[in-house]
């Protein structure tokens, strides 16, 4: 069976979606969708698809499936609409910056009774799969303390930090996710600290840009999350596991495996620049866990509910700093 | 533009140029041949393209280029009718184990003016590129001793060995391929040790299994090239060159970049385990850059000639071995 | 000039004190005092020095220097005793557990107008020293973020944690001294989380063998700091420090420098086993720092409101755990 | 026991031997002997020990063994006088760079009965230690391919060179001594290039600068030496030991395990500068061993006989050179 792609957005993350599909035997680029024409005929010349507009997407019986690349603040309303078009949905995080927006949101799609897959890419790079199955494995024994860093090479337009919800709820919220992801127990409280060290607007626009969280469960097992939005070396992505019996650990990727040696030292290159290189082989590894869920009506491995819940973290988080305590995760999440 | 290819023969290496194409902007995969019909239906299925017979694709208005996978004894037979037929022609090396054979066939291609190119994949490889362009640059300065070291996760089948043409043509042709390239001069003289090491049926058929080569050229530049058919550690690919202002190297691809640390120590998976995962990168890179030929019209980075004198350092080092002695490359290749 | 050392105590980090003694030019290791015979024996035999009671080192005329290496109960009172009899002082930390306590002392010597060292041996590690170097040069520009993991290989005797102070004054109390010498800046606020993971043993004692904190100056530099009473895989002890221009980072040492390769992977001996090892050459660098200190009557590098600060720093610890909130350090402090 | 050392020369290999004698518990430094006044009174100073002529040491009743840190061509001299003086002698290598004349010296020695140890430091080198540990232990199984890596930060003064006896004798001499530890079998042939890549005074003076070797052993182990006198990146010192179940390397050491990340990339130090500071420990270990053997009246480690092997091993090489072919050590060594 093959699986019929459109693709909402053909903007940086459209790109890279649409490159994904195009490497996964059994998923088929049909169709792009976006408002500005060169950016959707750019995808349409490069893996061979036309160019429709969101509503013809929606109409096309030759479409299984859409992938949603546009702004945040549309993705809530495209998934409620595709949802009901029957399509199955894949949508880059977050749902909506609003706790309530995403719930109601989650209502529909669970109504329809349709595929919706939230985009947390990282769950699928080939590393972090290796440290994770090195865990499910019990090679570190009983988790303990997870030690989370990500740095992006330089911080967003400050357009962007404006919309973007903070950095917690834009740039955080992946870490969160893999928190989850491997903590093997849900978060019970939250601690943060957040300061603004690389750019005063960016403290201006009411955000930070350097924090460091510390999360734990009920039976106290930690996770700290490092972020900064300015790393002179790259993408700096690391997980690191420590267990009864171990401790499992992912390095970061360089941009070769090339290694100069001088009077200066041995030197490798720096890492690599920023997402759209770094998680190429998992924006490929999750098309193809989207598409296996579609083809074979088994649930996707990540969902709306890890959206919501990545986003309680958030919010958690930015309650912590304000009040200058640990909070727990029900006083954000209710329940 | 687009250049339509046809791949000749299914099998393992087959296979993955059929996946190198797919994954090529510009090159699109048109048919598959071979005798075997499971084999070119699991290509035909994976990537979308017609099952073809040679004699077809011979005849195809609709192919404009074809990758010939075959056994090593059709290779020349099959460059000379496809050159006829008015085809690029991509051949995984050798053009053949004979050097007048060779020659010959490269005098049938020099008639059409055709297109030949001969798959040296390692010159393809991101790292190696990276490392061969800090060369180009001057990083090291001049360079002084190359260091190449290949080994094998094991040997091939012994009937394979036998029709091989020995290890110094199936295996360290690659290396002399690299040494060429890297050293910035033609070599001149040979000198090799050789010896069996891992299965005695393998000296009974004639080969070696674990060799050791210097080459040097006319200003005194050495190479050492390293070869054994086992490595228990997976497929080992390293390349290290020294020069006057200091050295560069490409280090070996482990199978994720996860790290387990216990009572044992700290362990990193195995290396990838042979050529099709480990230059599945180069192999990519190696199409668009035989596409980009063909569109242009301009010569291909890797020629017939180049196959040629890699196979003439072979000659020389078996040469080498037999006698006792340092072999000028002058002596076999002639001239 | 030399200095002449009487070293009291004979255990285990008196054995290490010995052997710095031993190591350094222009130190001589003249006697050494402890009740367990024995013990004094071993060390009087290893490096050929007297031995003597701490009384007789008291009114040593040959003695210009002590290094108190005995219980931590006794070191404020052993301190007043020896600056009162005109001896040069090098105390392992911490002076006293009680912040009061080590006022009082500090104030003793302070009118002796005497030298007293405080051991924080982590300032002294050779590599530890060239990461601060790099920061001193500008190398990462300005001090951003700093990650400190320290993980012993295994919990202490039940009976040494029931009086070592906690996990925040025994083991943390050496990376709050790092994040000082490395910050920059004061620290102004302190958050911890704390659990009991390894023993519950230990949780009955009333402390912890799981702990994240971090630490916020008043600009806004952050430094988290990682421990766990339990690593299989050694004696984990890294520094990483993220600034404005890039960042600079001390890796681990492990028990040699040899890799073995095999189906199982590539895998590197564990971290040496603990402190005695792994700061060999800090210890003998503290001491040498030590010497030339008093050899030249300058102020030693590590002084006695180190140890006072860093103690703070465990005090507000304690308290943000206990409390779930952000604790400033003049809480502690006052002043 | 105590063993009491005479070290004679105070030179650059004769400070380090002073070092290593007050580094070792058991081991006491008596007396120095120099021409250079100066030289001499470093050492005393430092060490704390006498200045004595080498007739003093000679007949020293508180001297049990001396250190002979002469020149080379006194090497051969001083081991027959102070063996016939009754002291157990460690020599520098080489014993004299002609293998008749260490052949009559080791037969003086015989006579006597006196301990002999002809210092090859590399093989007390703790990773290299390990590294043949491993090997012992079976962890790469059989023994197939061993590579040696040595590069001088520089060439040493022309004068130097010319009195050296050659690259070979000077500089492979302890690559072949390795050798001879890790292969496990005798050395049975050699073959080597070589050239002069960095200095045209080197090749005038009638050595070289840039040489690689193979030795082959009669089972057919390989080894492969790569030695050059310039590399700016520091004192590259690597060896790498494949074998039929795995293989074992040792890494070079750096100046520190500091790395700085920027724009340029991660850079890690060059390596330690030369043999002084990367092999500190392997020299106190190797006069540890020799202490011990002096003590019980066992063999020592490394022998005279040693000694004698790798200068044959050189020998070959230099023929194999001269005369293009692969050499036989039967025809250097004769019997």
């Amino acid at each position: 069976m093959t699986v019929r792609f459109g693709v909402l957005g053909a903007g940086r993350i459209g790109q890279v979606h649409a490159r994904a599909v195009a490497s996964v035997p059994g998923a088929r680029l049909v169709a792009v969708a976006d408002p500005v024409a060169e950016a959707a005929r750019r995808v349409a010349d490069a893996w061979g698809c036309d160019i429709r507009s969101i509503e013809e997407i929606e109409k096309s019986g030759d479409v299984d499936a859409v992938i949603i690349c546009t702004p945040t603040d549309t993705h809530a309303d495209l998934i409620e609409r595709f949802v009901r078009a029957g399509k199955a949905v894949f949508c880059e995080k977050p749902v909506d910056l609003s706790l309530s927006r995403v719930r109601d949101c989650l209502k529909v799609v669970a109504d329809t009774k349709a595929t919706l897959m939230v985009g947390f890419q990282r769950r699928f790079d080939p590393d972090f799969r290796a440290l994770k199955a090195a865990i499910d494995e019990g090679t570190v024994g009983q988790v303990e303390m997870v030690t989370l860093t990500s740095r992006d090479p330089g911080p967003p337009p400050l357009d962007y930090i404006k919309r973007s919800g903070g950095i917690f709820r834009d740039m955080t919220i992946h870490d969160f996710d893999v928190a989850r992801w491997l903590l093997g127990e849900e978060v019970e409280t939250v601690q943060a600290a957040a300061s603004v060290l690389t750019d005063p607007e960016i403290g201006k626009a009411g955000d930070y840009d350097s924090v460091n969280v510390i999360l734990a469960t009920a039976s106290g097992r930690q996770c700290t999350i490092t972020n900064t939005r300015r790393a002179t070396y790259g993408y700096d992505q690391r997980i690191e596991v420590h267990g009864s019996k171990g401790s499992v650990a992912a390095e970061n990727h360089h941009q070769s495996r090339v290694i100069v040696a001088n009077g200066t030292g041995y030197t490798r290159p720096p890492l690599l620049d920023f997402f759209m290189t770094r998680y190429v082989a998992a924006y490929a590894a999750e098309i193809a866990a989207f598409v296996e869920a579609v083809e074979q009506g088994t649930p996707t491995p990540t969902t709306g509910e890890d959206g919501l819940r990545a986003l309680a973290l958030a919010d958690a988080a930015l309650k912590s700093v304000a009040e200058g305590r640990v909070v727990k995760v029900s006083e954000v999440l209710g329940g």
